[in-house]
């Protein structure tokens, strides 16, 4: 299976899944974009990560499949992109992930506070893959996106709330992270724990 | 129920523990001794706990039933000690923890690092409380331990590796916590997972 990870808080609770899974020897193949320099959690998952029989994989790391390639700079970042796309989609795809279909795809490329990494070629690498892929998707806490610029998921894990997810997200379970109600009430929302003695709800019908 | 804290890691995760229960409507006493200064992850948990209905007590906040305090300082922490006990066991009780039974009590007053914890008087009072109390009691990770000094558990959840738990300990539980298989090769150890599909497995006979 694959889990594919953005370089946030979202994408390091990914590689700590992929370790546990690849723990349970199952074959787990992580694919986390290059960058120089890491948030403290996701070096701290690396390093665990690192210690498991999983593969650790970059869409860099892989030549475009066309076209050449310039360095972008900003913010200590290093990322490269293709010079000519013949579409809105990037001309390349992330070669280091199987071309073959997986078991299983878990989709941590999204954090809400990061909406801006959707733009970088990586990224749409990386969801172009998941697209081609048949293996079915699970998303963890995915946007409320426009058409035809993320991962199609069979299953999506919302985090606290759910968001106005489309078609796209699949079918939609609800996540207790532990929100207490006095924070709910600080924000003005009237709510009323949905989850029982549960921590995972199904939000789609039956 | 009542959630038994220490000031260190595993007490923040037992103050987090006790926040999932208030959310899902179980009434929890949260006891955390008084400290000046508490760690990151405390006051981080303290304050998610606090918006909660769930109720925190002290054992300092309660007068001592026999004897006078006085401050002893040091290390930024401040506590109090009985002046004159007349056995090894403080002479007061966490007043402020109920005297009736609870239904259940979590015990998270141990943390491997910080054995020495284990002399000071709040402590000695909550192990008392919870040896008095008829509740069950699930203990966290307790140490191997010599006679009388600890809280009697009828479940104890071990981590990654168990301790040699005596009786004390009851049912003994060990938790996946994720050490992927490099880690004991690189100290020496054996080892080969005992988990299966499972995150929880008992230790002692069915």
């Amino acid at each position: 299976m694959a889990v594919l990870c953005g370089p946030h808080v979202k994408g390091a609770q990914g590689i700590s899944c992929g370790r546990h899974l690849a723990n349970h020897d199952v074959q787990v193949i992580l694919f986390l974009p290059n960058f120089v320099k890491m948030l403290e959690s996701i070096t701290t998952e690396l390093a665990l990560f690192s210690k498991t029989q999983g593969q650790q994989v970059s869409s860099l790391k892989g030549e475009p499949t066309a076209g050449q390639v310039r360095r972008v700079g900003g913010g200590g970042r290093q990322a490269r992109l293709p010079l000519h796309q013949s579409s809105g989609l990037p001309t390349y795809l992330p070669t280091d992930l199987p071309g073959s279909p997986v078991d299983l795809v878990i989709n941590c490329l999204d954090c809400p506070e990061n909406a801006f990494l959707r733009d970088q070629p990586w990224y749409k690498a990386a969801v172009t893959w998941a697209n081609q892929n048949r293996a079915p998707v699970l998303s963890i806490d995915p946007p409320a996106r426009a058409l035809d610029c993320g991962v199609d998921a069979k299953w999506s894990l919302a985090l606290g709330l759910p968001l106005a997810l489309g078609e796209h997200a699949g079918r939609v379970y609800l996540c207790d992270i532990g929100l207490p109600q006095q924070v709910f009430q600080e924000v003005g929302i009237s709510y009323h724990s949905p989850f029982g003695c549960k921590f995972v709800i199904p939000l789609h019908p039956a």
